[in-house]
């Protein structure tokens, strides 16, 4: 087998951990360098392949590659750009070829979810009808846990631990304030179209009494009068209550919380989430004092908090990508196996990308307790050993060590593209 | 010395470390046993102080009180309830003194802020007067930095900590995602009066390019048309912006920007906090997207990420407290003092409290850069070493392990009491 080079690229929303797969990529391609030469990665994403915006990874330190295994964000830059229909914009596809020809590339390693694994299989099979032998892998990556087949997405476990964690934190706050101010604290976790983040809060606690006392899953259509009954003789019961809400709560007729067609004064959409939505809501119903947070971006960047599980499998997918490349397996990607569920054992498969790509999971109803405001034993058993372990950075001066990529330009071989 | 009882009560809202103030406490009057027999807490405060609803301290073992040091919150309980005035509303210090008396308390440690330090004082001026021997001791504690002549309040560098790290992880986030999504990203922090915590976020960078690019400091007026110049300029050079927004940001005329007479559709008044308010604004005045952050409690519950240095200092003042106490010393609060500032090396000294009571600090203007959007080196050199250290819980099952105090009641002497 002769050398070539590979190309590497971050897709859609980052996580935690999706610099780990990087590390375990670069680190696996740097092993093999009788077979893989140089590896490129495009900054932002597959727009950095597009328009031959390509960054030369030899340029960086073992140190730095090696830091990157702690650094939360996406440090080639991603990007929120799905290509387009492929018989329709053939051009796009046919682009990405001539870019790796123009370079010498013949691994294509990209990390994302389940858009990117569709853009992965379109380009391998593509580059097999162009006669360009290509070898395509896609490395697993979501916050959201909707990849199909795999044990769970890459990301998701640090997020996990990041919303149990803050859920048991805050708890503990509300709790010594209840008796003469906040009686309800309402945090917003991310999520869209599945609970599995909300889920996760449910860690925090145990028993019917242990909050969060309320967990709103997108897949449970709210019904305010149920949800406000909950929340009363929860303050009643406890003292107090702790609402864990994902963004994707909606109403039965699929409308969002946080889109309900709220206006401020001056006519414009109401900006708020669904946590202040739901805030309001237990004032007006209710007259509770209340506080509420919403985690956004710090709860998928938080990797002073990541899950030593989700570290190390963030890192072993991105090696085994590499090593399903060099094993000459084409349109794949490396899958979590559940092999025990406790001790949690898990080993690393390999999953066609067909089988993968547009198919989202969702969390099984029974995962959901019947009155829909809890998780159940089932999903307790499910998540809990995706938090295992601390895995805490380097800090200096009191903050996070993160690696600096020196991030350097490869020349361009090939006109313009627009996009 | 005859051997009587000691009050512990925590005042306000609560903080990662005021139970490690608690632990300081409270070991240290195990350790005196000639002169200090029970501990009795006040369950929610000063409350259980005047319902003589009291926690029974001895129950709890040593190993419970050791974990107070790394679990946050309120172990027991905290309340916002400020005595009315001693002149017309005597009989509330009076009460006070009386459930002194039949549980034999001599020693009282009040754990809070401002507020309780004047509670404090004026419970010691009235036994004193009504010949009662007791022993008032403020045990310092607020996440707002805004007591006097302590360096700093204990709980404020453990929120410092977690903003900062905060701000620089979610900065790598918002920096992968811009080219093709996000382009500003507004997180919201603690501090209604002083933009100490907010100045904390400004830990996170150090160039002129590195993020956060804007803060929004309570101190200073919110100009919108500036705000929003120094936004665009930032997403042109830079590519993003990220903002850290103090929740005390106001206008000129001193109205609260999260308080700006916004109503809904239903006519309610807006319910969103500053962070949604500036990011409509970006939205509206620059078009650019946007995601934002509302830290809220997470921030003062966040004892995963405690400053070390916070955490030492919070068990430094708890010890001294009683050291004070067992000395004779009375009307008095343990502060920190900053003997050298890099390497910061600080000791415990002692404050009267007529000196601390009701006596606010701000930042010096001088900590805020001259155009009002950034700190200063002299901000940085005073709050880099207060976040200094980390000291990470024991985790089990993936989550912080926290202490659970049995939280035994006393038997009550006294009639009841009506607030």
């Amino acid at each position: 087998m002769a050398q070539h080079n590979a190309f590497y690229a971050q897709s859609g929303g980052v996580t935690a951990v999706i610099n780990a797969s990087a590390c375990g990529v670069i680190e696996a391609c740097r092993e093999a360098p009788e077979h893989i030469g140089k590896v490129y990665a495009g900054r932002n994403g597959i727009i950095g392949a597009l328009t031959e915006d390509l960054i030369d990874v030899s340029q960086e330190s073992d140190e730095t590659i090696a830091a990157l295994r702690h650094t939360p964000g996406g440090a080639f830059g991603s990007c929120r750009y799905k290509l387009k229909d492929i018989d329709t914009h053939r051009a796009q596809y046919e682009r990405l070829i001539e870019v790796f020809k123009a370079h010498d590339i013949r691994y294509f390693f990209y990390n994302g979810g389940g858009d990117s694994a569709d853009t992965c299989l379109k380009v391998s099979q593509l580059s097999e009808k162009m006669g360009y032998p290509l070898t395509a892998i896609h490395v697993p990556k979501t916050v959201d846990n909707d990849l199909p087949i795999t044990d769970c997405s890459p990301g998701f476990g640090s997020v996990a631990k990041y919303i149990a964690t803050s859920t048991l934190e805050a708890s503990l706050d509300i709790a010594s304030m209840c008796a003469t101010s906040t009686k309800v604290f309402v945090l917003e976790v991310m999520g869209r179209h599945a609970g599995w983040i909300a889920a996760a809060g449910g860690l925090a606690g145990q028993g019917e009494g242990e909050p969060p006392h309320v967990i709103i899953f997108p897949e449970i259509a709210f019904d305010r009068e149920a949800v406000m009954a909950r929340v009363e003789y929860c303050v009643r019961e406890y003292g107090y209550c702790v609402m864990v809400v994902s963004e994707g709560a909606r109403y039965e007729d699929g409308t969002f919380l946080a889109d309900a067609g709220n206006t401020d004064a001056f006519g414009h959409r109401q900006l708020g989430g669904v946590a202040p939505t739901v805030a309001g809501m237990v004032k007006q119903d209710l007259g509770y004092k209340y506080h509420w947070a919403v985690a956004d971006y710090l709860q998928r960047a938080a990797r002073h908090l990541a899950s030593k599980t989700d570290v190390e499998q963030a890192y072993a997918v991105g090696r085994e990508a590499v090593a399903l490349a060099l094993a000459g397996k084409n349109s794949m990607m490396p899958a979590i196996r559940r092999l025990s569920p406790s001790p949690y054992q898990w080993d690393v498969i390999s999953a066609p990308l067909a089988k993968i790509a547009n198919r989202e999971t969702f969390m099984p109803r029974d995962f959901i307790s019947e009155n829909g405001f809890g998780i159940t034993q089932a999903c307790r058993d499910h998540l809990s050993p995706l938090i295992q372990g601390e895995d805490f950075p380097p800090f200096k001066n009191g903050l996070p060590v993160v690696a600096k990529p020196r991030l350097e330009k490869v020349d361009k071989r090939l006109p313009e593209f627009t996009l």
